[in-house]
C-alpha cells in the first residue's frame, strides 16, 4: 500500500507554490527537454544520420553536462534513473502502441521466425555473453564477480533495443524486416526478463535437470499466461465497448476506457507475476483488430494518434533520461577503474554482443530456409545481416536491469559492481549512437543494390480480405497455378504445403463465424475504413 | 533536483517483477475502479441525481472502507492524499481541457461579470468565513486556534469546485450560466490560493495598510503576468507549428508538442511562483483560437477528444482518490473529537459556505443589472440563484489547502488541526455528494417553471464570424433597428453603450488584420471547419 511513497509529500518552501521547487524545475528541464528533442528532430527529418533516439541521447548527454557544471560536480540528482518510472509510466504505452499498430497479418505470417529469434536467438546470446565474459573477464583483471554477476550480464546484454528499431526501420519500406526485428524485441524483452528473473531467484548452489526444466517450464508458463491475459482483456474490452457502446454519449469516455483498460492489462499481469510486456503488447493486438472497429469515427482517429503520441513522448524520454543518466558522477567514482579497465571491459561487452547476435541470427535463419521450400521465401544474406545489425541496440532495459543486479540498496557500493553499471552505459550510448546512426543509410546501401525487394516483401496484402480473395480466386494461400475449389482434402494439403498462410485462412474463417459476431470487427461496424495500421487517413 | 524523490526506487520483493508489489496494487486498485467509474457513470446517464463526481466519491469511500477492513483498520497508506500528484499531474490537464474547450465568445462577453465574482467575491466570501469561524468556534469550544488558522479557513472554504460545475452544468444549454459558474471558478482557484498564499507568508503581528496594498499589487502581479504568459506560451505554440508544420511529417509529433507546451506553459509559471492555473487556462484559450486551427485534421480531432479524456481521467481520478482519502483512520483518529463537536464544526463550516457565498452573488448580480441598460442582459432573480447554488461545491483544492495548512510535516499533530481537516473533508463530502445531487433536478426544475430561456442565453453565436455578420448586417452588436454604417463616430458611441460586444468587434478587426495572418487562425487555414468548442463532428 506504498502509493504514497511513490508520490512523496514535498511542501517545503514557503514561497507562492505548494510545489516542491526541485521537482517543477526537474519537470519542466525535461518537458523544454523533449520539445527540443520534437523540434530539432522534425528539422533534421531529411538527415539520413540522425534520428530521434539519437537526437535526444545527445541532448540528454549535453544537459547532463549543464547539469553537472552548474552544480560545480556535486549534485547529479536530477540524473538519477529509475526503474520504477520506467517499467509502470513509459514501458507499457510503447508496448502496447506497437501491438497496436503493428501489421497484423506480417507479425503472424513470419510467427515462427520471430518466435524462433525471440526465444532460442536469446538463449543463445545469453549463453555466449556469459561464459565469454565468464573467460574474458579474468585476462583483464576483473576477478570479484560470482556465477550469478556474469549470467545476469548475460540476461542484461541479450535484451536488445525495440524502441530504437521502430525508428530506424520503416514499416511501410520493409515490412518483413521490420515484423521480424520488432517482434522479436517483444519477445527477446519477455524472454531477457525472465532469464534475468531465473538469474537473481535461482540458488547455484544447486542446480541440476530439474532446475532446468523447471526454468523451461516457467518461460512456457509466463509465455502462454501472459499471451492468454491479454487477448482476455482486450476480448473484454471489445464486448464491452460492443455492448455498452460509450460512444454513444461521450467520445472521452471511450477513448478513456480502452486506454484504462490496456494499462490496466499491463497492471494485473505484473500483479501475477506474469510478463506485462507480452500482455500489454498482445492486448494492444486484438484491441487494434476488434475493439478500434466497435468505437465512434471520432474516437478511432483519437485512439490512433493518442496511443502513438504517448508512445513517441515515453519513447523520447526514455532517450533523454538515459543521456542525462549516463554522467551521473557517484556511479563514476565508484568504479575506481583505470580509462584502459573501462575501455577493456566496454569493448569486450560489445563485442560480445556482436558475436552474441551473429550466433543465432545466421544459423536459425539458414535452418529456417532449409524448411521452407519456396525460393521468394526464404531469408537471403543481405536480409540476415540486417536482422543481425538493427538488432545490436541495447537501451533502457539494459539499463534498468543492469542497475537492478548491480546497486545495492543506497547506491552502488562494490567496485566492480559499480564498473559493470558504467559500462553497460558505454554499451547503450555507443550502440544506440553509433549503430544506431550508420543502420539508416546501411539498409539505404542494402536495398539500393538490391533496388528490388525480394518476393515476401510484395505479397503484403493491406488486410486479411485481401488474402482471403486471393485465396478464393487462386484456390491457395498464394500464387501458385492451381484452380481447384476448397475441399477437405486440398485444404489439409495445403496446410502441409503453406502452413502459416493455411492457418491464416482458417483463422479467418473462425473469425467471421465467431468472433466477429461477438466481439465486433470491421464487417460489423460499418463506417470503419481503414485500421490503425494503415496510414490512409494521409497524416500519420 | 529532487527527481529521484518524487519516483523512488522501490525494488524489494525478489519476485518476476521488478516492481514494489504496493505499487503495483495500488495503480491496479485505481485504474479498475477508474473503469468501474466509467462504465457505472455511463449506466447512470439518464439519472438525473447522479453524476460521474458522485459516483467516483461514493465508490471511493466504498473501495476505503474494503481497505479498512481488509487491513484491520491499521493500515491505510493507499489512502493517503498527496497534493503534488494533485497540483502536478492532476490540475493542469483539467484546467487547460476547461480553457481548451470554453465557448470563448460566451466567456468574453461575461468577462467583469466572471471577474467580479471570481475576485470580489471571494474576497467577501474568504473574510465572511473567517470571521464567522473566528466567532462560532469559540461557542463550539475549539479555542486553539490561532489568528493565521481561522484565515486560512477562510481562503481554504472560498475554493469552489470547479471541476463538479463543468458536470453538472451544461454549456449547450445554459451558456451564461456555465460561462459565468465556470470562469468564475477558474478565476476564483487562482484568488483562493494567491490569498492563502499570503495568509501563509505574511506576518500578523504587523499588520497595516502597506501590507494590505502589498497583497492587492501581489495579486493584480499575479493575474496579469500569468496571463500574459498563458497567452505568449499559446502565441509562441501556434506561430511554430504554422511556421515548421509538424503535420507534414507526422501527426504524433503535431500532438505532442501542443500537449507537451500547454503543460510547460504551468510549469514555467509554477517556477515563476505565478498562478499556474491561469497561465494553463489562458494557454488553453490562444491555443483553441490559433494552433488548434494551425494543425492537420487528424491532429485536430485527436487533441480535442485527448484533452478532454485525460482532463475527464484526471477528474474522475480526483473524485476517487479524495472519496477514499476520507476514511483516512489517522486522521479520524488525531482529532480527538466527539461526534457532537465534529458536527458542530462542520455544520458551522457549512453554514458559513452558504452565507459567504449567497453574501456576494446576489449583492453583485444586482450592482452589475443596476449597471445594465437592457432588460435582457440583466442577471435574474432565478439566475442568480442557479449561480449561488452552483458554487457551494468543495473539492479537491479545498482538501490540498487545508492539508498544507494542517498537517505538520509528518502527520498532523495538533488535536485542533486534525479536527479542521476531518471537518474539511465533511464539507467536501457533504456538499458534493448533496448539493451536487440536488443540482441538476434543481436546475431542472427552475428552468421548467420557465422553459423559454432569457435572451442573454439565446444569443448564443456559433463563432466570432456570426458575431460579425451580424454586426455588419445591423450596424450594432445586438438586434438594435439602427441601419448605419459603423463609422468612427457611431463605433464611439456604441463603445458606451455597448462596451463588451463593441470591445469584441474592435478586437476582431485587430485579430484578422494582425494576429492570424502572423498565428493562423480558422481563416488562414481553410480545412478547419469547426472549433474545438463545437460539438459539430456529432461525437462529443
Amino acid at each position: 500500500m506504498a502509493f504514497s511513497e511513490t508520490f512523496p509529500l514535498q511542501i517545503t518552501l514557503p514561497t507562492s507554490s505548494f510545489l516542491d521547487i526541485g521537482t517543477v524545475v526537474a519537470i519542466t528541464v525535461f518537458v523544454s527537454l523533449l520539445c527540443a528533442c520534437i523540434v530539432i528532430g522534425h528539422l533534421l527529418e531529411e538527415n539520413r544520420w540522425a534520428n530521434e533516439s539519437i537526437t535526444a541521447l545527445l541532448l540528454g548527454l549535453v544537459s547532463g553536462v549543464v547539469v553537472l557544471l552548474f552544480s560545480k560536480g556535486q549534485s547529479s540528482r536530477i540524473l538519477v534513473f529509475n526503474e520504477d518510472l520506467f517499467f509502470i509510466y513509459l514501458l507499457p504505452p510503447i508496448i502496447f502502441n506497437a501491438g497496436f499498430q503493428v501489421k497484423k497479418k506480417q507479425f503472424f505470417e513470419n510467427f515462427s521466425v520471430i518466435l524462433l529469434h525471440g526465444i532460442f536467438g536469446t538463449i543463445i546470446s545469453f549463453c555466449l555473453i556469459s561464459l565469454g565474459a565468464m573467460f574474458l573477464f579474468r585476462r583483464i583483471g576483473v576477478t570479484a564477480l560470482k556465477l550469478q554477476d556474469y549470467l545476469a550480464i548475460g540476461a542484461i546484454l541479450s535484451a536488445t533495443d525495440s524502441v530504437c528499431t521502430l525508428q530506424v526501420l520503416n514499416q511501410e519500406e520493409t515490412p518483413f524486416l521490420y515484423s521480424v526485428v520488432f517482434g522479436e524485441g517483444v519477445v527477446n524483452d519477455a524472454t531477457s526478463i525472465v532469464l534475468f528473473n531465473a538469474v537473481q531467484s535461482i540458488d547455484f548452489r544447486n542446480i541440476d535437470v530439474i532446475t532446468a526444466l523447471n526454468l523451461l517450464w516457467t518461460f512456457l508458463y509466463l509465455f502462454f499466461t501472459s499471451t492468454a491475459l491479454g487477448i482476455a482483456v482486450g476480448l473484454l474490452s471489445a464486448y464491452g465497448i460492443k455492448t455498452l457502446y460509450f460512444g454513444r454519449h461521450s467520445t472521452d469516455r471511450e477513448v478513456a476506457i480502452v486506454l484504462l483498460l490496456a494499462y490496466l492489462s499491463y497492471m494485473i499481469a505484473e500483479l501475477l507475476n506474469l510478463s506485462g510486456i507480452l500482455t500489454v503488447f498482445f492486448c494492444g493486438i486484438v484491441m487494434s483488430h476488434y475493439t478500434w472497429h466497435n468505437v465512434t469515427a471520432s474516437s478511432r482517429i483519437t485512439t490512433k494518434h493518442a496511443f502513438a503520441t504517448i508512445s513517441f513522448i515515453a519513447e523520447t524520454f526514455i532517450f533523454l533520461y538515459v543521456g542525462m543518466d549516463a554522467l551521473d558522477i557517484d556511479k563514476w567514482k565508484g568504479s575506481h577503474a583505470s580509462v584502459g579497465t573501462s575501455i577493456a571491459v566496454s569493448s569486450t561487452l560489445l563485442a560480445l554482443v556482436l558475436i552474441g547476435r551473429a550466433a543465432f541470427v545466421f544459423p536459425i535463419a539458414n535452418i529456417y530456409n532449409c524448411t521452407v521450400k519456396r525460393e521468394g521465401d526464404k531469408i537471403e544474406v543481405r536480409k540476415q545481416f540486417i536482422i543481425w545489425w538493427a538488432g545490436l541496440m541495447r537501451g533502457a532495459v539494459t539499463i534498468a536491469l543492469s542497475y537492478n543486479q548491480f546497486t545495492e540498496t543506497g547506491g552502488s557500493s562494490s567496485t566492480e559492481h559499480s564498473l559493470m553499471i558504467t559500462s553497460t552505459i558505454i554499451v547503450v550510448l555507443f550502440s544506440t549512437v553509433v549503430f544506431g546512426s550508420i543502420t539508416k543509410p546501411l539498409i539505404g546501401a542494402v536495398m539500393l543494390r538490391h533496388p528490388k525487394l525480394p518476393s515476401s516483401d510484395e505479397t503484403d496484402f493491406t488486410s486479411l480480405e485481401d488474402l482471403q480473395l486471393s485465396f478464393i480466386d487462386k484456390g491457395g494461400p498464394s500464387n501458385n497455378s492451381s484452380n481447384h475449389p476448397i475441399t477437405r482434402r486440398s485444404s489439409l494439403s495445403m496446410l502441409i504445403k503453406y502452413p502459416t498462410s493455411t492457418v491464416h485462412y482458417f483463422w479467418r474463417k473462425f473469425d467471421d463465424k465467431f468472433m466477429r459476431p461477438v466481439f465486433g470487427g470491421r464487417v460489423f461496424v460499418p463506417l470503419a475504413t481503414s485500421s490503425p495500421t494503415s496510414p490512409r487517413d494521409g497524416t500519420s
